[in-house]
């Protein structure tokens, strides 16, 4: 653990983000640590209520990810979607074994009342996650793509129809009348910095950003906030990211992930291989620092975690 | 396939009944064939809605029964009720990885309004079942036992308290108000022999004669009505039917199951080892079969279900 009595808060979509997040959770104390996760990715299948940034945030921090796919569990088996599959049942979303009980468990709880944030801490403390991992809103938000010839939900045009349709807009059902929960607001009030973990921009930190007052208190926080470039040499390290940017006419660079939010930054990290684009965000009144930021393994998190702390100025060198 | 063109009508509750359902099916035209299945088991588990007579005989009719156990599917796995384990969720329950498919498809389409007769029909047709299977009720009806101290739902009892608490009396919750489909109504107005398959008299049958209409009609039909043992030697083949029975003061026999069922019966079949018996059950009015009942193999289900049959007149020797 890191010396720091700072509170650190950090906004997490999926696995890029869960990987930083867990680097964090290496080194700072669990009680100054929030992690608000992104829930526009989250959808309603086969009854269940499915969350797969949070899944794969807390899978992370609990050791228990599958390292293959970055979602999901480990050793897991896939018994009842063949079973499914028997029956000619929605084969095209894929829920393992051992994942259900984490959807059951969810699903039962929010359906006898319980709030999400609740229901959340709940699962985390079983799985022994001790860092506070927040949904954004007890409402629901919907990250809703517009392709060319129609609007899918986000896991329809992430899973279904695997990211193939040209994007021509997002927008973030229920976004505008979601509040941040008490949690949450508090967490961002008592933070002493906020990381942006490199995490999809349009889908994992835009529907965070769309809640009219959580982003306004993210503004007004007089802390660093620091984002990570989640774009390496003109490519997402994973994910969807970089067509996206560019079906919507967006630089697919750190300097295009930067200028998407820099309203809401006071640096930025970007890799080692994207030096020469470090003069560019300086230019936007962003502080910068250059690093390796591709993430192979759970030494590189926790570096790059000490770095980023390092650079926002809460740890003793 | 028998020669017979006439109509079929089982009533079933679990693994015995389930057993003697195989049989018949091996034997009747699916067209001629409905078998009516007891629902006051049923309960909500993990936001799920469980059919546990259902599902035997689903699985039984489909092949696909766990030959052990006599519930769930065969090359069951049960890595959900791990993962749920690690959670300290409830275990008591036993949610096969397989068997989940259909709990969740079931609970699904419940939840989005179709009826469930519609539901039950469409696991079954998936599952290459092809006699009609029917739940007793579109409307819940639940089977609640007075225990001891407590009132436990029949799940509670039979699974989590494992039949131990002695049982005082037995209620169908909702009975009184429920009425069979008109699927059921129309099976038993035009079946030409109805069939009592050897489940547990009290939990399984019971609950299905319990809907006033339904028990009405099938009083009222002028067909044979043959009642099949599922107690010999005094000891119910599987299940606390006999437990029961002892502890509701029943005489723990097939005189007992005779008498308790005598009012919608015009025939009862008896074990061998219980040839004793056949005079007392005369003396009631009713028919005597005396054969092998225990169905140890798949050739001893058809045999049993083509004596069944034989002994009803429905079958020309």
């Amino acid at each position: 653990m890191t010396n720091t009595s700072k509170n650190i808060v950090a906004l997490a979509g999926g696995v890029g983000g869960a990987k930083l997040a867990y680097g964090l959770a290496q080194i700072v104390p669990p009680e100054k640590l929030t992690i608000i996760v992104n829930t526009g990715d989250d959808f309603e299948h086969l009854g269940l209520h499915i969350s797969p940034d949070l899944d794969t945030v807390m899978y992370t921090l609990a050791g228990a990810a599958n390292p293959v796919t970055g979602w999901g569990v480990k050793d897991e088996s896939w018994n009842m979607m063949a079973a499914l599959a028997r029956y000619g049942g929605p084969t095209w979303f894929q829920l393992g074994d051992r994942d259900l009980a984490t959807h059951l468990l969810r699903s039962n709880w929010l359906r006898e009342g319980y709030p999400y944030n609740w229901v959340t801490q709940e699962l985390c403390r079983r799985l022994g996650v001790r860092s506070a991992v927040l949904p954004m809103s007890e409402q629901p938000v919907r990250t809703i793509v517009q392709a060319e010839e129609e609007e899918l939900a986000f896991q329809e045009y992430f899973v279904e129809k695997q990211c193939k349709p040209a994007v021509k807009s997002i927008r973030f059902a229920g976004a505008e009348e979601a509040q941040p929960s008490k949690e949450v607001i508090n967490a961002i009030r008592m933070a002493d910095t906020i990381v942006f973990c490199p995490s999809n921009p349009l889908v994992s930190i835009d529907p965070i950003l769309a809640l009219p007052n959580l982003r306004r208190i993210i503004a007004a926080a007089q802390v660093p906030k620091i984002g990570v470039s989640p774009i390496v040499k003109g490519e997402a390290l994973k994910g969807p990211a970089a067509k996206m940017m560019t079906e919507l006419g967006m630089e697919v660079s750190a300097v295009g992930v930067a200028k998407h939010l820099k309203d809401v930054l006071t640096g930025f990290v970007i890799d080692h291989l994207d030096e020469a684009h470090q003069e560019a965000i300086t230019n936007m009144g962003l502080r910068t620092l250059v690093t390796a930021t591709i993430m192979k393994n759970d030494e590189a998190r926790v570096r790059l975690a000490q770095e980023v702390l390092e650079f926002a100025g809460v740890r003793n060198k």
